[in-house]
């Protein structure tokens, strides 16, 4: 019995030191640019093959980076969601959709590379959807949605479509921008995660709530 | 004489085949997962040491797709500016930062991969600065930037500087993510690269105007 809890707190170990230094890599150089071989190398594992057998596929890598993270984030959305019960006010909406990943940021201290890497991921086309599809299982995100739609003015059908991809594309890049800046002692317009997301916030209910006019 | 013209032709040829190929590889896979090798051997270059020897390094070559592109789209903001004179509507000073770079793409004709080749430079930490030098000597944007900061409100300096930023992750992302749904037959919210612009400079105005309370 004590031999195999060793056995699997090692596994366990190594499993982390992978996630850490796939994380790490896939944010700095791209997803594509790294191999498989690089990340068993970087986690400091003799084996080159460490990654197939912990993790199989990049793809699966990438599935299990993000559910590392994706427990947090549950959490500190799941908190929001309690503080503001049924508001009819967009702007505590957005923030449920907006201060969980900048919140997480913050608790890990810096540097962090998550942002970074979800950033990458997404303008990969082939691993784009494992993203999609983890914020998909989420169990709170739904929930941010209901109460976004109810607040949102009606807009034409492709207005409302583009800016939820502008509101997620701006989440996603101001993060790993700012992420970015932080790693390499760049000035950064706000001093803590927290106004970076409060400024995040009134920028995108300002962009859902523009008028939609259509002229050219 | 005609010797030496036929040769400058060929010279000429080549640089095109090699810019088209890298521009294509950089904006697919990332800037940093490209080789020149790689890029030599797409255009179709015998030799792997074509770029190197047309080009210089990866920097010279990303700056050499950038002004390859630069002429054209600094001739249609011309346009653009000369239309508007000295407005004082935001939104005709956003659409002169807007709609350039996605009436070029439309000039071009789908596929193309000039957006998505951007969006990679500019989350490359090395590489990043070249777009950002290229696009502070063009002649046209300091104008629309001063238009710009005559019609909007008055921000405290980290909003201003934090929206400034966002326009332009927007503008960038927006572009690219639209030029690969394009790519892989996928769904876009608009029909043409005049309604992305459209839909992007109504958001844009919207976030810029959207009041702060920096309430969190």
């Amino acid at each position: 019995m004590a031999g195999r809890t060793v056995r699997a707190e090692q596994v366990s170990a190594t499993r982390e030191l992978i996630l850490t230094a796939a994380e790490r890599l896939f944010a700095e150089r791209g997803v594509y640019a790294v191999s498989n071989r690089q990340v068993s190398e970087a986690a400091g594992q003799g084996n080159n093959a460490a990654v197939g057998y912990h993790f199989g596929t990049k793809a699966d890598l990438v599935r299990a980076i993000a559910r590392k993270h994706a427990g947090e984030i549950e959490r500190i959305r799941g908190r929001l969601l309690a503080e503001i019960g049924d508001s009819d006010d967009i702007r505590d909406w957005v923030a449920c959709l907006v201060r969980p990943v900048p919140e997480h940021l913050a608790d890990l201290g810096s540097p962090t590379w998550y942002a970074r890497f979800c950033a990458q991921v997404m303008t990969d086309p082939a691993l784009h959807e494992i993203i999609v599809e983890e914020s998909l299982s989420s169990a709170s995100l739904p929930q941010v949605i209901e109460g976004l739609n109810r607040c949102l003015p009606d807009l034409p059908a492709e207005v409302s479509a583009e800016r939820g991809i502008m509101a997620r594309e701006l989440i996603l890049h101001i993060s790993a921008e700012r992420e970015r800046a932080l790693a390499e002692n760049s000035p950064t317009p706000r001093a803590t995660w927290h106004d970076a997301a409060t400024g995040l916030i009134e920028a995108i209910v300002g962009l859902w709530l523009a008028p939609v006019t259509g002229r050219s």
